[in-house]
């Protein structure tokens, strides 16, 4: 099921900027029972995302209403908040008013094996880099040709995500996941300040370890640093905690803090956490 | 007017990829009397672009019958063409079948003042960079938060356009043209391998240069490089060329160099070379 703006579609119109030139933000959340998980935190970043590119945000409760509306009486699925600038003559230049285009759709849970969570996943380094733009980083805007392009590097089933590195030669993020990596019984995930997403899930895992004396940095890492990493893991809020065993023909364990991190997110994605 | 898959309609699919990514190309003509300029250059650098993208490119015939159709009877219009990995499920990987999107649309021709063309317009350096991504450089894809951003930075209406610079400084182009500047009888205009569009107009002056006997190089260009240049110009398959008079505090004539190729830029585009 899918609302625009508050009424049942499945189509946008064509004149909307961000079909044009992809000017919006977006969120992907799971749903249990009904019900988002980490809603507060997912509404918190498309309110950023929309700040940083200017665009209005839907009013919250306006936003929760057609979440619930869509989300009712489903047991686990994927709910897709997207907002856009709406519609715009051509141009890039942005003439006022501005009306939002709010676009709320579930998604089928996705089918991946249960192994992924238990034993961990392979993943491989992706040849497309992330090109580096402070103005653009950390949000989750709608401007994702790298990501595409990198996922459509590879075929094999076996493998469950792809890392990217950023123009500059750092480790950043999967395409569609964060990273972190175990050394010395301390947990780093690079940071996102030029390029990558801030996940949710990576907010939450870093919150995580502060409140448990886990020492957690944010950095910038080199990929020869991920190869030398005790255990590495990803993360994203529907996946949870994915352990990574093998990235191209490094291997890893499912070691002591990866087990521990997973253990906490797939426990709150469970327990339904969530105020919404 | 504009078809979707040949269909007159106004909007899209609210799963296309175009919208969800930035998944797709896009290209801007002029129409003249009916038919499209510079169509076979367009409609080259359209399948270059789906080429480095993967995605299929419409067949030529039904394009161009597509293409008269929309701009049967329009006297001076804007005709604008998009291609995009069509309908998908959700999450970046490219599930085959791909059915690509087309999309050919007409707008009105924009009311720019005459003198833009005459006497020249007034720039301004734009704050957004431009990030460097070899992946992603020189095709016209739909990814453009970046010129958005740079557009959104001035509502003046003195200030036809801005100046964008790469994350490195190197100037690149304007939001929506390309730029040349003059300096001892020679054009430069800045490579756009890093980041940046290939426009069509920036080819037909390269092409022109080379015919006539003039230098023209193509290569980084610093900012200090073009606030010492003897004249300086943007273009693009719309505007043609606009001689520039002032970037920020630094003032231009229209020099004998940029009204020899404005001329040109003029006449072709009055005299429909096109062989659509």
């Amino acid at each position: 099921m899918m609302l625009v703006n508050g009424t049942p579609a499945t189509q946008v119109s064509a004149q909307d900027r961000g079909l044009h030139y992809g000017d919006g933000v977006f969120e992907t959340l799971a749903v249990r029972d009904s019900r988002p998980l980490l809603w507060e935190k997912h509404v918190q970043r498309l309110r950023m995302g929309c700040a940083r590119l200017g665009i209005p945000a839907p009013a919250d409760a306006l936003l929760a209403s057609e979440v619930q509306q869509v989300c009712a009486g489903a047991a686990q699925a994927v709910l897709k908040i997207m907002v856009t600038r709406g519609e715009g003559a051509r141009g890039y230049r942005v003439v006022p008013p501005v009306h939002a285009t709010r676009l709320v759709a579930l998604y089928p849970w996705p089918a991946w094996p249960e192994a992924y969570a238990r034993q961990g996943v392979r993943v491989r380094v992706c040849d497309t880099r992330l090109a580096c733009n402070p103005a653009l980083a950390g949000i989750k805007h709608l401007n994702r040709l790298e990501q595409v392009l990198a996922r459509s590097e590879w075929e094999d089933a076996s493998i469950a995500e792809g890392l990217m590195l950023d123009t500059a030669g750092h480790v950043i993020e999967g395409t569609m996941s964060n990273i972190f990596i175990v050394r010395d019984g301390r947990l780093w995930t690079p940071e996102v300040d030029n390029c990558g997403v801030a996940g949710i899930m990576r907010g939450v895992i870093v919150e995580f370890a502060a409140r448990h004396a886990i020492g957690c940095g944010i950095t910038g890492l080199s990929l020869q640093q991920v190869r030398e990493a005790d255990e590495v893991f990803l993360c994203n809020s529907i996946i949870g905690v994915w352990p990574v065993r093998e990235i191209d023909d490094v291997h890893y364990p499912c070691g002591p803090l990866t087990q521990r991190v997973a253990v906490y997110a797939a426990e709150m994605m469970q327990a339904c956490q969530s105020n919404f």
